[in-house]
């Protein structure tokens, strides 16, 4: 065995430095010997006691304007676990018994017909790999003010595998008659969240979720059943569902006018603004993360894109003056999250790391300074510009807020 | 509104009665209404208490051999549920404090390294979706003796996003010389599990992982660190890693030569048989479900190949007399389970549903009678054979030993 120093040297050499750094060329140490057998099998297990990863709680002091949002900074990979996958709740989470659970669908119909949970689990069913974003999520990011974390900037946007039965199957039971252009989805909550959809979405993707990552949905995703209109701003997936009627126009209900739309500069409104528009973000490094020292890094992220699937993703690692191609981690799938890579060595000065992505519609993800100038700044929602980390001198990572 | 009883009627008329059964053409019922807000937001999140889907536990008096099963009738998509993901572990389960844990890899090999679980982290990572099945799985269907469920027959199985570093990228950093062409994979669990892997699979696909389904690895699954081979028997795939040994030929180790190796009729044993071949299962209806009588059901389950992707899974619902073509849910990936989707309309009579498999190397999932014709019965592995399932007049469903 030769000196760590050489080994050092020698990988500093190879590859540009690559990974050197990270590997740091130490001898190799002996580890902790277990004397002991370990822990049982165990019927539905549990995380390791070390990993504290959280999602971050809103201040609200009301359950109506309760949110909490994913650790992008801690996630891997491209599905979010079910336990950190973000939280919007206009009345809190209801506990739903799902044998008394049932989903009325009426209106403009032919025949009004009411499913139980277990009617719906025998029907044709699909599952995707859909993300889910709130419209409000990013909204910090219409005005340059730093934020502590990806996860408090963006973290109101999971991705997750849904299983369900297509609307379209529903639809065509109780015959949606041709005067039926739009349908309102009601929620189980104290509030009857509701919203109205376009038509065309139920005859496109949407679904009647029961599943989410392999199990049932969770109780604050909409157990025992939701709505899930795949790329669409998250408050139209009405949770806890429990009827849908089919209506002639839009019913123009509280969250479809007091919350979701957009204001323009010259005093109109932008409303059923429902696809969520292509964006990228670095979550390795990002703000409240810091680097151990100069070296090789990998730069990691989320791309996704409402209108289909990502195309591109290109980082900078000079705060935006030249940039390259991220790897794009398989599966790319149509309105999921694409994790991207791509490989950084930090020579230990002040840089800005930015992301933006393209997707396969050609849309590409605007700067802060091109979404304000097409939309000005009367919205909170619906902000899907590029984020820029600053990587500071001693290591720490925080909002560039470019 | 109309009665139940003509919805019924004109229900069962369209489309081949394909829905009617499930909707069962009630009318809308009021439904309860909550007067109360819900729970509030949460850090990590747990399932409804309505939820009881459990892994089922083996019944040996010693940790040495416990494993625990998927519940297969239960999960929907293609993930696998961290917390229901199958177990088997030769010590029990570690409790490993990542602060403390490093991979050292030594042996043949210029330049003998260790890496702690930080530095793995800031190297190049990949993420996929991959099945993990122990070789043992399906090990009672050697012989026609009826299985309670499809999770004790084939539970050991499960599909997860995993996240990690390519071995090749370790074993460039350390240079395996030339006279390296297996390593020794040890885990840090009290029984020091390990076994021989040729080095081609470290060129491929092998992954020294770190997450799963977007957070770390649960304990169970070798927290912090694991090896993962896709597509190849489980076992392989060491968990709690600790230390890799780049050798010139196998070490026939403990587990390589009592366990996972196939003995043939001639008296030879098949040994080093990684690859997982093509597999499907009904998963519902499944043996210990019940149909609630005649009438619409979607028949659902999932396929795999360690070999590649699904190209084609086919259903029988006459017991194999006639076969036809299942949908495959997206994304269809390789050495991944695919969900497939198959409609039917249950007579009420008995009958038996089973399905098969081919993949994109064109590899067709033999009959038990196939499988047997060629490798005999003096295994437990490695088994891929059909299973039927049998639907009785009176909705119960048994496993059809075929």
């Amino acid at each position: 065995m030769n000196s760590s120093r050489r080994w050092f040297l020698r990988l500093a050499a190879a590859a540009g430095g690559a990974v050197a750094a990270a590997c740091r060329g130490r001898a190799p140490a002996s580890q902790p010997q277990p004397s002991l057998l370990g822990a049982p099998i165990s019927k539905y297990g549990d995380r390791s006691p070390y990993e504290t990863a959280a999602r971050l709680l809103n201040r609200a002091s009301y359950l109506e304007e309760a949110s909490s949002r994913t650790p992008l900074g801690d996630i891997q990979g491209m599905i979010t676990p079910s336990s950190l996958h973000f939280e919007r709740h206009h009345a809190g989470v209801p506990q739903i018994d799902p044998a008394r659970h049932e989903l009325l669908i009426h209106g403009l119909v032919e025949r009004p017909l009411v499913f139980t949970v277990a009617d719906l689990k025998r029907l044709p069913s699909v599952s995707r790999i859909y993300f889910l974003e709130c419209s409000g999520n990013s909204g910090t990011n219409w005005r340059p003010v730093p934020q502590p974390s990806a996860q408090a900037a963006h973290g109101l946007t999971s991705c997750s595998n849904w299983t369900g039965v297509p609307l379209a199957v529903l639809f065509k039971e109780v015959g949606v008659k041709p005067e039926g252009q739009w349908f309102v989805a009601e929620g189980a909550d104290a509030c009857r969240m509701l919203g109205s959809i376009p038509i065309e979405k139920a005859w496109d993707d949407a679904l009647v979720a029961y599943a989410q990552n392999g199990e049932a949905l969770r109780p604050e995703q909409g157990y025992p059943i939701r709505l899930l209109l795949p790329g669409w701003e998250g408050n139209a997936s009405v949770k806890w569902l429990r009827q849908i009627k089919v209506v002639d126009q839009p019913v123009m209900a509280r969250d479809e006018t007091s919350k979701y739309t957009d204001l323009l500069p010259d005093g109109r409104a932008r409303q059923f603004t429902f696809v969520m528009e292509p964006k990228s973000l670095i979550t390795r490094p990002s703000a409240g993360q810091t680097l151990a020292g100069p070296g090789f890094y990998e730069v990691s992220g989320l791309a996704w894109s409402g209108q289909g699937a990502i195309a591109k993703v290109e980082v900078s690692t000079d705060a935006g003056a030249t940039w390259a191609p991220a790897a794009l981690q398989l599966p790319v799938l149509p309105k999921a999250h694409t994790r991207f890579t791509f490989p950084w060595t930090w020579d230990g000065r002040e840089t800005v790391l930015v992301a933006r992505c393209t997707d396969d519609t050609g849309a590409v993800q605007p700067s802060r300074a091109e979404l304000v100038a097409a939309r000005g700044l009367n919205s909170t929602y619906h902000c899907n510009a590029t984020q820029g980390w600053k990587v500071q001198p001693d290591g720490r990572v925080v909002d560039a807020a470019l």
